[in-house]
């Protein structure tokens, strides 16, 4: 067990409300006055989240970024966030940081309502949170609801952000549509919403499709079958499209797709692909064309 | 204009939404479903919000009471918290800190719903954000609402956080009740719920009497005069009662009682002490022992 592991250990033993879920879900439900509230907080670290070298404005866009997908999965609807921002002692840096942010936070509605500002030491690693709010527009899915017979589906293709991070390595003044990916992930909160009222389970793909997928299938007690691992066509011009790529593309995290179980009967609501499908049993199998392969050692992003 | 105004003044240039009031107070205010939530997010930095050898179980407790006393200016009852956490690299310390965070959610009933646990860069400074949500229980009191000719009270003594600071730099092992006094404050969530129906302002005074006062003053568009600074008999034992003792005490930040701006007529519904009133006019007065006293250079701590 890692020591993140046991330090969540010890705050389920303090979060005992009901509205922490067991700290089991990516957000917290809060039912008050008639509201029901979708709560996440995500921080960013810089050198742990994103490479130092990577455009402020693009830094901000994600931190904005990767709170509304988690509000995505919960088909909920943005009501209002609060930032946390350490100071950078570059005030043209901080500036732009902030363009990015409000561009997102424009793109999706999200109000910006206050928050805090700290000047950090000499040397910091820069870091900021966000912690977002959002109003549930309907039933709200869990990750834990699949049922066996159930197809599984993600909003898109993965590994785009996976090959985007590594090129970015390569060059940081390296553009295109997998640095986008990267670096402006685009959260399916139209999805989410569309989805919630009919799926039985539903998560974002942030730490790849083979441990999001394998989260699910365990929280549903279900075993979990990947059978197709869609990849994008600028993902296949730039890596092709073997085995390697494609179990590459679905341990790599960072996508914000939305990851759904709907029964077999039912079309999704929304653009989707069929990866896989939930049975009786437990643990995921990895099957690329039609045959079974071994999982790799490790299914995915764990952090961080 | 430092660097931390201008940041301030491009936030606000985003949080247009009426619920961010314009960055103007200490906390948002989100109607939302029939609730109205009262919503602030502190962080607090290692070596600029304490002391690196402050015990982690007090850093915990002042985390949870810092974000506490900005929802009891508001007279909320606190709803749920958010805590992001940036793991130490030392499993024994991050324990203490939730023992003491632990200790202040349950004293106060703030149940604690979720957040993010991140794993900094090695010797990066250790940071911490919460975000508290509270529900507002009758009418919200802004620091913008006194009237010239209302009385100015704070709950208790000012000052002892301050001494406390500078007892625990000489030796952090020291005790006592100003010691006690930073590193375990206690916001004043029931007062703040029984004075909200009846005041005209009420904020928490976290950067000292005198400059939390000024601002009263300023967003109420009046003159605020300040004739008695109340210090603990603990801080007189050890510092006597001088002018340069009670204008240091009204300097000092951390003491998060609640000041409040009430009707010359009306009698306080809890303990609190009378400190000073409101006029037409602008500008802060200070008043010792019948004279008006220079002011100092800073009248109190500007983080931060």
């Amino acid at each position: 067990m890692s020591a993140e592991s046991r330090f969540l250990s010890l705050l389920r033993s303090i979060a005992t409300d009901p509205a922490a879920r067991g700290l089991a879900d990516d957000v917290a439900l809060l039912e008050i006055g008639g509201a029901r509230l979708i709560l996440t907080s995500d921080t960013m670290v810089e050198g742990v989240h994103y490479l130092p070298a990577d455009p402020p404005a693009d830094i901000g866009w994600k931190l904005a970024a990767v709170n509304l997908s988690d509000l995505a999965a919960k088909g909920a609807k943005p009501a209002g966030c609060l930032l946390s921002y350490a100071l950078s002692g570059d005030e043209s840096w901080d500036a732009t940081f902030l363009e990015g942010l409000k561009e997102a936070l424009n793109y999706y509605a999200m109000p910006l309502l206050g928050g805090d500002t700290v000047t950090m030491p000499p040397r910091a690693p820069r870091s900021y949170s966000l912690t977002a709010i959002g109003e549930a527009t309907g039933p709200i899915p869990a990750r834990s609801g699949a049922r066996a017979g159930d197809r599984l589906y993600v909003t898109g293709p993965v590994g785009d952000a996976g090959v985007g991070l590594e090129l970015a390595r390569l060059s940081s003044g390296a553009a295109g549509p997998l640095i986008e990916a990267f670096r402006r992930p685009r959260p399916r909160l139209a999805e989410g919403m569309l989805l919630a009222p009919h799926v039985h389970a539903m998560m974002d793909v942030s730490d790849g499709l083979l441990l999001d997928a394998s989260r699910m299938g365990a929280a549903s007690g279900l075993a979990v079958t990947i059978d197709h691992i869609p990849l994008s066509s600028a993902l296949e011009a730039v890596r092709g499209g073997s085995t390697a790529t494609q179990i590459a593309a679905a341990r790599a995290g960072d996508d914000y797709e939305l990851l759904f179980a709907l029964p077999a009967r039912m079309k999704p609501s929304v653009r989707a692909i069929p990866v896989g499908r939930f049975s009786a049993g437990a643990g995921l199998t990895l099957v690329i064309d039609g045959a079974a392969v071994p999982l790799p050692d490790s299914l995915g992003w764990e952090h961080g």
